[in-house]
């Protein structure tokens, strides 16, 4: 009944088109598409090794909801075709659950009739249209002066040097947004690069962190209860393929903190309350503080690899050998930083509940 | 409109009751009290300064929703009296904040109009109910051969055995559930309390981590999408007080892994399809694999500790300095396990959907 | 997710209590607990031969969610025990279900743990936290200048007059608010009142209908799909029991109607927009055009009636013959127009979002 | 977090395309082009005067959730791309708001940023996508022998024959389906497009009934509070362009009835228990007990009528007279039966909760 944000992806890899409907998006937003663009570009799989080779147009065609090149508050529906299939590479082995992967799961949930190619519904490729829908709601906070931006802090054993909770610079959000390989230090780029290209000739993948932030949240948002801006925002993180973990602040090295240490003591400046320190990643009993929001997603590494792994088939119910075709990325963390900023975006713009615009038109 | 189990804490710390009102329990269920009461009784604070000297009797009193001791289907709505309050403790301090207290937060949200005594509804004797609403729901999983139980993996420096995801034996969970102090090593519980009294003695507190698992679950429960598995657990998880990180069999672990390390290949056994590993604790594709669900919540340690910590005066927006009163657990840690079970509890129950008795009365 | 408000009742008729859960509702609200006891003496049984013989004194205990006289934004949990029931009324007919009552059904659908006693669940006996619920809701509305009122249009065979539908000023509602059978015309009412004593004699019930006005609703609540403000008004009203028909304005009479006598047309007067005509009732396209909100509720006659009626034993599934004992209302109208008006106040609440004072405490 | 159907319109009537995305569809379902295709068929303007002449191919391409014939479970979208077109017939009276349609409300709504050619996403066109979802929710139910249909009860002053609510054959659900002016009664039907074709002569329109059944549901479905079955259909109900009462079995006529006319007695036969009556429309306490679910929505007159009207520019707030142009139905009642058809069998589906299929692919 509620009129927050909602998005609902649809589409399978190999099918004829994935797209999103986004609905209660605030009227009069102006679509800028080269922030668009830029958005649909990051998440976009690279000549270079980094990533699969299957590389799409993902030209991105809006059939409603905008008007004039502004939003009309009305459902937004947007396509991408699909283009790039190979979809001969996963017969073969249609009942053969690739390990870690939904193909089992979602075999049984669906009772076998969901569309197996390429992992039909479940695939990473639905992150295109997510993206879309993550820039559509990074235009809305972007004019409530709320910035959502991360980079890669680890791969394999590598690290990036972490945000500095307490002060997060518009600067510093926009330079990483237009990096090839965002991380802050460059030079751990270049080791995480290494790693993934080594990951690659091995047949192997590797897994990764991001790390994101929210700036720019006014105090008072989220709530108390199930939907604390944590659990909101971990509820979409969880949405996207690999992500197997979510933390706040310190997160899991709370666990190994003394409170004297942990908390974060208030001081007011200029009448504005903040806090010296933001372990707590900027949110205070499931409700925003005013500091930067911070968070970390851990993801596993691509669970297709072209190594041979015991599996069964599902309709024989034998036991068998799987050696996974298709193209592939070893590392999906190079691609995966715009898809974490925009399912927080997605969720933090809902938990904001209904935005509307002053301006009227005309 | 949906009839999936839906539960609402409400009552403050200080106020005149607490409770919690469940929606869409299956019908006929028998409430087991002497379970209940167990459930109820393994969150109670204690003597012996591991705890809060805050101690309640914490009777339970349904009013609805229950007719010749099963559940009707209709909304059962349970109530209990608060009593051992001293609420005078709070008032001097009812404009000072309290560092990574919800206060701030919450005084934002509601306008200063929240019940500042105690934390309010912020309060963590909001768990007691919501450990009575978990008990039900492990009766209600119980009949469907489905356990949710968890220890202490940490406290502070000092870590537990951790479960072995492949295979937790019912008896480990009983076991574990009966215990005072829920280790699964004694000799890593005892350090652990030492742990917890020190910082008590050194007007600190220290945080931790719970492991928890959920066995006997199908296959074929929860999502590909926002309503994923991991996304609806962690989604309760955070709703606890403290929780600032939940993740799922490797976890973070994840992110230093390969993938042949990290993919858990099938075999069949007896036509049941398994994993040889379990580190995608027990899910993939955001779907249930039929393998144990183990997933990790770090807790902060308690935020209010007796020491002087700087904070704002919200009233006059001026900086101060606090010394909090009352009474608290230098640890949530011994009280935890049940809550984060409870947690996850109406999570899974919620998940799999409409449960309907085979039964019928007569 | 939202926050829009909620409500959950709870209870059965014999029970131990029953009661109400509002989520969402704005912080800083004064209880007028002058108005909330009108609202729901308005709704109580008297003497005199119009309503049930069980007299019940309601009295409303707040558990939580009220601090200082004020809400505190967090749930707030009400509470009425249950005192005069005389449950062996119902034991002996504990099987056979009730023509046209919620018994068979809700045997059905709770698998028989239903509590039978007086309709449990199902009772009209659950509209007086309703009745507590709307009057909350009432209070938010009144103080953004929005009214809700109605009265009884129709017992059996005899009409009141109807609202004007372009203009329903303030001094009628109240007037209409605070009589004790709240007819327009007195003279009607007083023939509604010769119908239901009759009815009463006869040991027969008779049926009747409410209208209802909500003014003062700015333009642009509600939405042009599923949760169009008629669709959210129409959900609230088919959960009052009896209701079998809701009508918009017009209603049933548009079937009859051509387009030109059925358009409102719009003139501009100091800058607001208004229609001549309201026989849309204040909703176009799902949505409040600022006159106005006005409709209709059919409500059947009570199903329990003293005469012998056929029926089936649901344990032995063999017709059989009742004859309804307890205590009924042989005409719901009396006290039926409060809960009209709380269901939709609530669903009028619900569709205006969040609603934030702009007073902040301190 | 439910899984129980849901779907959402798309689209304007002369933008791009205009669709829906059905949400939690059972997987397996084969799609019937051929009743797909009879149903979008049953919706579509005629020649012959009783229709717009706006006459559109309405070719639905499925883009996702369909593999192999069969839905897949995971989200069906589906896109009808707009030819015919002519937005120029809008552009004069752009700010001029139509009496009695949703230009107004939507300008305010949407901040005057709403696709105001045709209404928009406001427009009756949303109403083919809304049919092919209902035809898809047909041919689930229909799988578990559950028929949902309907015929125009009324036009003017004419009416059909009602449905007997005690049966209702398939063969007449049949029957009426395949009528191409839908009414019990043929002679019945030529009076009704008699008055059609005079209010469209006179450039006026009509109003009228659509009266609708859902016959073979089992008892149990619904809920006894505000998700009862009167109110999930009466929600979809109002979604539909120019619905404005909703009304089951007896529905008004009960306000002036009696109770032991009203009652439906219960009787067993062959162990199944029925009523001899089905005044209460299939429906007691919101819950289906077992007998047809009958219900009637009234329908306004178009609003759109040639002769000029008074309104208001909403750019200027000036009083202005408005002559509409465009094309339109004098009468929607000879294409709304398949609506009203349609939002009955998404709601009664949806109310099913999540159904699987026992089939299991391969």
């Amino acid at each position: 009944m509620s009129e927050e944000l909602r998005y609902t992806l649809f589409g399978e890899s190999h099918g004829e088109a994935i797209g999103v409907v986004l609905e209660h998006l605030p009227a009069g937003l102006v679509l800028d598409w080269d922030f668009i663009r830029q958005e649909m570009d990051r998440r976009r799989a690279r000549a270079g090794g980094l990533t699969t080779s299957r590389i799409e147009a993902d030209q991105v065609r809006v059939l409603s909801g905008v008007f004039e090149g502004r939003t009309t508050g009305t459902p937004l529906a947007a396509v991408i075709e699909n283009g790039n299939t190979r979809s001969g590479d996963y017969a073969a082995a249609r009942y053969l659950a690739r390990p870690s992967h939904g193909d089992y799961t979602g075999f049984v949930k669906y009772h076998g009739f969901a569309d197996y190619r390429g992992g039909g519904h479940f695939s990473g490729r639905l992150t295109a249209p997510l993206v879309f829908a993550g820039a559509l709601a990074k235009l809305v906070l972007r004019e409530k002066g709320i910035l959502v931006g991360g980079h890669i802090l680890q791969v394999g054993p590598v690290r990036d040097e972490p945000f500095d909770p307490v002060e997060i610079p518009p600067a510093l959000l926009e330079a990483l947004r237009l990096k090839d390989f965002c991380t802050i230090s460059d030079e751990a780029g270049q080791r995480m690069q290494q790693v993934i290209r080594e990951a690659g000739q091995q047949l192997d993948s590797v897994g990764g962190m991001v790390e994101c932030a929210v700036t720019g949240l006014p105090a008072g948002i989220g709530r108390e209860d199930a939907d604390s801006m944590e659990g909101q925002i971990a509820r979409q993180l969880f949405a996207v393929p690999a992500v197997k973990g979510v933390e706040f602040g310190l997160g899991f090295g709370f666990a190994g903190a003394l409170g004297h240490e942990a908390n974060d003591e208030f001081y007011a400046e200029n009448g504005r309350i903040k806090t010296r320190t933001n372990h707590s990643g900027g949110i205070n009993g499931g409700i925003t503080n005013g500091m930067p929001v911070v968070f970390r997603a851990a993801m596993r590494p691509t669970p297709s690899i072209a190594r041979p792994q015991h599996t069964v088939d599902l309709r024989t119910m034998e036991n068998a050998v799987l050696e996974i075709r298709g193209r592939h990325d070893p590392c999906i963390l190079p691609r995966a930083v715009p898809v974490i900023e925009s399912a927080a975006a997605l969720a933090v713009l809902a938990a904001m509940g209904k935005l509307e615009r002053e301006e009227t038109n005309p």
